[in-house]
């Protein structure tokens, strides 16, 4: 049996400090995890969180250049703790839920605000404006083996220098463990799933020649630089 | 260099008469593509569609049992021509888009409704309710080399020997080709994506026991049994 077209490897996030990759399934992804991100969306902080997806083929490991999305005139940042699945299941007790997780990353939820609003405003699905090609920057993996579990922790970006999101892990409505059993309870997880857990307050747009700094305290850092779409 | 986790290979389909398969890498999805069932959505039969994508790993090649999914209580079914790419692009030309297409099939965009509409109703993602396990069943490709392009003949679903849906792939809004141009505006386009194309009127609940026959002139058919929940 051969294949009628190449067949591609699954992208995949290096492990830090190793010569080890993590391949990446499918990409949950939350919104409205920070109730001040809610707030400045137009909420009024008690809103439930909610999930969406991206394709794996979203991601940009390591960073580096990424392209202005084609179609958006309004390109939006999102930093964001990512947690990398290494054991699946059905209906996760939220007790046990860090046994699943290997390890964690920064990432960036790179969002064209305009199409997502536009979703938003017609009652539509938010893809176009949330899953699309280069949507998902993310740092190398920090294992939990090494680093535990972070449940608190600064998480910030800085654009060009300047900072524009700064907060704590803790101000997360929905915890990681929590997240993981919610999903659980609609998706069999698998092994290779991970998940961009919310991003706080400070979003905003970019142009090309931007330059990303993130990071997350304890877990790593992740640059971006914005460049001409192609 | 090594996975730290078991590396998977990528969901394919079987080329029809050939002992070849069709990698998939995203899939695609066109709502509200068919005027009838604009109307029976509560639409005015005149919106223009959209698009939702699905993870590659909702397939269920061949179709066969499929599990009522987790946290619906209105599991329904929409029949769609299904179109696979081998050549990828940007900005790719209407007048040219049969060019990048492979083949063709027959797939049930499964829904879970009831998630599907609170996304709408409170102006949320759609993710839960379309992108899910098992949520793309997909008959084998036709190749466009040994079939053409179909651009008309009839699309119809039986549930349990009952008609459910029928109509002609002529009703479609947007073509095929026009689908393929106006993805390309805002993806690049790779081998291995496949686009639903839309369903016609007639969607409805299944359950389990539920025996589903899809089929598409000149295409083929597809088969699927709903089987009791995970």
């Amino acid at each position: 049996m051969g294949y009628v077209i190449s067949l591609w490897t699954p992208p995949a996030l290096a492990v830090a400090g190793s010569s080890d990759s993590f391949p990446v399934r499918r990409i949950f992804c939350v919104g409205r995890n920070y109730a001040e991100h809610q707030k400045e969306m137009g909420g009024d902080g008690r809103e439930q969180p909610f999930f969406f997806l991206k394709t794996e083929f979203a991601l940009v490991p390591r960073g580096g250049g990424v392209h202005y999305p084609a179609k958006t005139s309004n390109y939006h940042y999102e930093t964001e703790l990512v947690v990398a699945l290494h054991k699946g299941g059905r209906r996760i007790d939220a007790k046990r839920a860090n046994d699943h997780v290997y390890g964690y990353a920064v990432g960036l939820d790179m969002t064209r605000r305009d199409l997502q609003q536009w979703g938003k405003d017609h009652g539509r699905p938010w893809d176009f404006g949330k899953n699309f090609d280069e949507s998902a920057p993310c740092s190398d993996l920090a294992p939990a083996s090494k680093i535990g579990h972070p449940a608190k922790g600064g998480i910030w970006l800085n654009v060009n220098g300047k900072p524009r999101q700064k907060a704590d892990l803790s101000d997360m409505i929905w915890s990681v463990p929590e997240q993981i059993a919610y999903l659980s309870e609609h998706y069999t997880l698998e092994p290779g799933d991970v998940i961009f857990t919310g991003t706080p307050a400070g979003v905003g747009p970019v142009k090309p020649g931007d330059e990303l700094l993130a990071g997350i305290d304890g877990v790593g850092e992740l640059k971006v630089r914005i460049v001409p779409a192609l």
